[in-house]
C-alpha cells in the first residue's frame, strides 16, 4: 500500500484536486470478464453528488465518469467486459469557481489540512481544499462500484453492502425503528422516519446559524462467507479501521458493539454459537462479524464518526502563512453535515476492502 | 503492506505461534548507525512480560531477545549499531504446557479465531491460540523498541510516546487528575491514583467469579514535528487506525476527541490557532494532532477499546468443529483484562507508524 | 510493487490500451517544489513518437500529453510547480484505424502476446496489441521525464541519462568510433556514424522484403553519487533488469561487462581502485557502476536485446482462438526494428530506476 | 516489494549476515495444508552447501535449517502441514573463523560490496562480506523448497524446475549432447560430460594459479500452464530477470533466445503454432515460454551469467577506507567459481517466481 494507493490485490490509486481539471483513479487487478459499463458507475457517483437537498454543498458537478481503459465489447462478450487489465477512470471537474477561494490562500482555516500541507510540502493548492478536498471521495466510489460488481461476481445478489447516519448532532436513532428502506426516503440517510425528521429541524438550525454539525456512519455488509481477512497485519478490521479513518473528516471507527464492548463482561461480549439449518448459527454479533480478523459468516459491521463540517460561517481565530494572527470566515458553498456525502463513501470503501480481501483469498486459499 | 508486514519503508513482518519453538520478526529499513542493544529492547519487552501481578496471565515467560542480524559492533562502533540491513529479532518460547490446551482442540471458544482460522486455512494450530495468540505482540513491542531509537535519532528525547488506560469495565478516569508518573505506580498503567483503587476492586470481582473487563488505552506522541503523514491512503491517522485496530481484542480507534466529535459543532470542535514564542500554537487539541492526515505538530492522540477477555471461566455455548452443538469452559492462565497488557502494544504501535512516516516523510520531502 | 506499478517510493502507474480512448499514468511520490509543465513532459515524448522516420511506424499520433493533478501555479511559484500529491498524465489516442486489426481477431500472431492474453483472461482488446502494444510505453516515456526532473532537483545538471543503439540486425558499433552526439544525428540513435549507414542498409532491405530486425540498446547514467541501491531484493542492478525486461520486445539485459564478464578472469573482472582529485577512482569499470546492489560513482551502465518485430509480412504458420491451424500475415503500419524505438524507452526506465533510489536512499540513510 | 522482500502474494524476506548468529527467511502468503517438514529444505539446502568438492569453498557449515513456525502436526495432518500463518526458517552460522577477514576491514576488494555498503550506510560488517555474502543465498534456497511444495500441490509432479552450468570459463556445453540427468554425475552440473571434464580443466588451473573463472547457469521451467504473469509491470520475465539478477554475482539474464533473439529476423524468431493433441504446439521457443510478460505452456527458460570470483589470491590495487591506494590479496576459503554454486539458487528463484505468479493468477483470475 502506497499512500494514494489503496489494496493489495485489488488496487486503486486515485488522483487529483477539487480545481484541476479532472479527478480520477485507476483500478489494478480487477477479474477480467465481469459486465462493466460507465452506467454501473455513474449509479454509484449520483447518490453522492452534491447539490440534491439543501443539506449538502450547492457546488453543481455532473460527476459523469469516463471509463479510459480496461473494458472491452465486441459481438462475442455481451456487452463491455472488463479484461483483466488497469481501469483508468476520469471525472472532469466543471464548476469550479476558483475564485470563492482566494481568501484562504494565505490564512490557514482551522479544522482544515491547509496548515500541514504547508507544513509538509511548502506549497499547497489552495483552490477548494485541492488534494484534501471531499471531491477526492468521487473516485472512491466510483472504484467501489467496481468492486462491487466484483463481489456479485464471486458471492452473487446475496451479497450486500449498506450504509446509513445512525446518529447526526448527538442525536442518535432509535435501533428498535431500524428500517433499510427508509434510508432512501430522506435526505440524510436515516433508518428510522421519526429520527429523521429531528434531524432534519437541528440541521436547519445549524446551517442558518452558519454552524455545523457532526454524525456516524454505519456500514453493514450481509452475506459474505467466513474466512476474508487475514492475520495480524491483513485483519479484516483493522484494514476497514483503516479504509473508514481515511475518509475526510473521520474520528473514529468501531467494529461491532466496538467501544461499548469494553464496558461489558466476557460473558455479556462472547457471541455463543449455536447450529441452525445445518450451519453455523452465532446468537449475538457483538464481534461484528469479524473473529481475529476473519470473517465469521455474520453481518460484518462497522461504524466511523465524521466531525463537524469545519468551514463555517462563525468567524474563528488562526494565523496567516507568514505567521501573523488573523481572524477566517469560510464563506462558500458548504455542507452542515458533511457526515451525509460520507455515507456511500463508507459503503464503497467496505467493499473495496471487501473486494480486495476476497481475492487475496482465492489466491492464498484457493 | 503484505498480511504479516507493517508498514512502507521501515517494515516490519512478524511471524511465530503462541507454542512454536519461538516468535519473531523482521525489521527491514532501519537507518544505520543508531546504537542497539538487546537490553534497549530487552526493557521494552519487560513492560509487557505476563506474570508481573495477579491482573496478568501467570504464563511464566523470560520473553528473553535474540538480536540474530542487522547490529554490528567493532572498537570504531561505540557499541553496537545497526547496520542498515534486515533487524531479525527472536523470543524463544519457553513455558508453553501444551496440555493445557488439549479441550479447545476440536471446540470452539466463543470471542476466539478458532472458528475463523479453520473456516479460512481448514487447519490450525490450537496451542494457545497459535498465531492469534497475544503472544504475538511481543514481538511488536520488540519492533517498537527499535523504532523508538530512529526516532530519537531523528527528534531527540524530546519526541516521547506514551500510553496508559483511561477506562476498565466501564469506569473511567478523572481527566483532572491525569498524572503521567502515576501509570508506573499501579498494575493497569492508570494515570489517576482515585481510579486505580476503584479498578483494582472491580477486576479483583470479575476474576475471582471467572469473568472479565474490557479497557480504553489512550496513547500519546509528543514532541514530533508537524508535517508527518501524506494525504488519502498515506493519513497519519488511517494509519494509526490500523494499527491499533490490528492489535488483539480491539474494536475501536479514536483519534484526537474521537467519537465526540461528532457531537459538537463546527465552533466548538474548530481548533483555533494563535502564534506563541514565535510558533503556530493550537488553542485546543480536538484534531488528535492530525489534520488532513498529517501531524500538526501538537500531541498525537489516540485511543482503542479492548473487549473484554474471551477466555473466561463461565461455561458458554458453542458447537465443535464436526457442528455438534456443546459447551465450553476455557480453563488455563489468562487475563482477566487484556487491555492492561495492550498498553505497551499501544505505545509500540504507534513509534511503528511515526517512525515509518518520518522516515518516508524524509525520503520525499528531504 | 503491483503489475502495473513500478517504484517503491517515487510509484508509476500506467494504463491504457493501444486503440482505447487514451492511455496514461499515476506519478505517486513526487517530490514538492519541482518546475514541471506539459512541455517538459512533451520534449520527452516527442523522442519515441512514430512517424519520424520511414524506418518507424506510420501511425500519427501527436502524442499530447495532459497534466490533470500535482502541479499548481500561482504567482508565489514561479511557474508551475509539483505539489508532492499523485501526477496524472493522459495522452488521448487520436489514429486508431481500428479496422486495420479486425483480421487479428481470431487468429494468434506468432510472437505477439494474443495467444497468452486468452490464456490468462480469457477475454482481449484485439485491437492494435490492446495493453501488450508498444503504445503503453509512451507513458512511461513521460514518467521518466517527471523522474528526470526528480534527479536534476537532486543531483544537478551533471546527473545524466543517455542511451543510444549499440547493435541492429547483428552489426555492432565500432566503439572506437564511439560519440554521443552522433545519436541525434541519424534515425537510430546510433553513436557511430559509419555503422549507421550500415543499419540503414540493412534495415531497408529488410522493410522492403517484409521482415525485420533485433537490436541492442545501451543506456548509460553519469554523474549519480555512490549508495543508491539496496542489498538483495532492492538491488539497484536487478531492478534495472525488471525495468529494462519489462520493456516490449526485451529478450536481455547485461550490466556492465554483462555476458561477458563470465569469459573473463577474476583478474580482469576486478576493477581496481586509485585515488584521483581526493576521490575514489576505478581502472575500469566491467562492475557496470554496480557492486553489491549498490552504486559506485562510476556510470552506471545496462543493455537490453530486443528481438525483432514479430509483426512481419511474411506469412507464418498458426492456430485460431477455436484451435484450427491458419496462416497468418500481419499486415498494418509497424516498425521494421522497434529497438530503434526503445532507446528513448530504455533510458526512462533507467530514470524511474533512479529517482525512486534516490528518494529510497534519502528516506532511509538521510 | 521491499528491499529485503521478493514476491508480492508468496513473499519471502531474508535477514541475516555471514558471521552473525544465524541467518534465515520468513515465507509469508504460502497456502495452508501443504505437506512440509526440516528434510524437506534441507534436502535443497544440501545441494548448494559449500565443502562438496575442491571447487566449491571449504567452509564447513551444516546449514541445518529449522523451522521456526507456520507448520504444525497432529494425528489428523498426516504429518507437518503449513497453516497459512507465516513460515519462519532459520540456519545457524556455526563455521565462522571471524579472524580469516581482519585484513579487509579498512580495505575495499575490488568487484566486492565492501566500497558501496560503506558509501550507502557508513558502517559495514566486513566479516565475510556480512549482508553481501553468498551465503545469503541459503535461505533464498530453502524459500525454494517451500515454493516447489506449492508448485507440486497446484500442478502436480509434471512442474519442475532444473538449472544447470552451459558455459564456464568461457566453454560452452555441447547442446547436442545436453543431457538433464549428467547434471548430477559431476561437480559443475554439467549436462554434458564431454565438457564437464574440459571445464575441470580449466578450473584446476584457475584454482591453483589463485584465479577465479566465471559461468552461465541455465533454469528451465516444464509442464507449467499457459497464463501465468501479467502484463507491463508483473511480466513474468521481468521478474524473473530480477529475480536472477538479484543473484550475487550477477550480470546478465536471458530469457529464451535471449541476446540471440536480437541477431534473428522476424520470420526467424516467431515460434510458429500448430495444434498436436488437441492441444497448442509451438514449432521453436525463441521466446523463452513468455510472450508478453505471460507464459505460454512451454518451457520457460532463462540464463544468468556470473561473474568470476572477485576474492582472487592475485595482489589489487584499492584504496582504504581512509582514501590511501593499497594493494589487497584476498585469502581465505573462496570457490574459484562462484558460478557452480549459483545453479541451485538460480532454480530456487525461479521456483518463487512461479509460485507467486501461481497464486496471483488464481487471486485474479479464478
Amino acid at each position: 500500500m502506497s499512500v494514494n494507493t489503496f489494496g493489495r490485490i485489488f488496487r486503486v490509486t486515485t488522483w487529483g484536486e477539487s480545481h484541476g481539471p479532472a479527478i480520477g483513479c485507476v483500478i489494478d487487478g480487477c477479474p477480467p470478464g465481469i459486465a462493466l459499463t460507465e452506467a454501473d458507475i455513474q449509479a454509484a457517483l449520483d447518490r453522492r453528488r452534491p447539490g440534491t437537498s439543501k443539506f449538502v454543498t450547492q457546488r453543481r458537478e455532473p460527476d459523469a465518469v469516463k471509463i479510459l481503459s480496461g473494458v472491452f465489447e465486441d459481438d462475442r462478450t455481451e456487452g463491455p467486459r472488463t479484461t483483466g487489465t488497469p481501469i483508468s477512470l476520469m471525472i472532469e471537474n466543471v464548476d469550479q469557481r476558483s475564485k470563492d477561494y482566494s481568501d484562504i490562500r494565505d490564512k490557514y482555516r482551522p479544522g482544515h489540512a491547509d496548515f500541514t500541507y504547508d507544513a509538509k510540502y511548502g506549497i499547497r493548492d489552495y483552490r477548494g481544499g485541492g488534494r484534501s478536498s471531499a471531491r477526492e471521495t468521487a473516485p472512491r466510489v466510483a472504484a467501489g462500484a467496481v468492486a462491487s460488481k466484483v463481489i456479485s461476481s464471486l458471492y452473487g445478489a446475496k451479497a450486500t453492502i449498506r450504509a446509513c447516519l445512525v446518529e447526526l448532532g448527538g442525536i442518535p436513532i432509535d435501533r428498535a425503528r431500524f428500517d433499510w428502506t427508509e434510508t432512501e426516503k430522506n435526505p440524510f440517510w436515516c433508518p428510522d422516519a421519526g429520527t429523521a425528521n429531528k434531524w432534519e429541524e437541528a440541521l436547519e438550525a445549524a446551517r442558518k446559524s452558519g454552524s455545523s454539525l457532526g454524525a456516524v456512519v454505519e456500514v453493514v455488509a450481509s452475506g459474505f462467507p467466513a474466512g476474508l481477512g487475514a492475520p495480524v497485519y491483513g485483519k479484516l478490521d483493522a484494514d476497514l479501521a483503516f479504509a473508514l479513518m481515511s475518509i475526510n473528516a473521520a474520528k473514529s471507527v468501531e467494529i461491532g458493539a466496538g467501544l461499548e464492548a469494553a464496558r461489558l463482561t466476557g460473558e455479556e461480549n462472547a457471541d455463543e454459537i449455536r447450529m441452525k439449518d445445518g450451519a453455523p448459527h452465532f446468537l449475538s454479533n457483538n464481534a461484528g462479524g469479524v473473529l481475529g480478523g476473519i470473517s465469521t459468516g455474520q453481518d460484518i459491521i462497522a461504524r466511523f464518526a465524521v466531525k463537524p463540517t469545519s468551514s463555517i460561517l462563525a468567524p474563528r481565530r488562526t494565523i496567516t502563512k507568514a505567521g501573523e494572527e488573523t481572524e477566517i470566515v469560510t464563506k462558500g458553498r458548504h455542507d452542515p453535515c458533511v457526515g451525509i456525502r460520507a455515507v456511500p463513501v463508507g459503503a464503497a470503501m467496505m467493499a473495496l476492502v471487501l473486494a480486495d480481501h476476497a481475492l487475496l483469498h482465492r489466491g492464498q486459499c484457493g
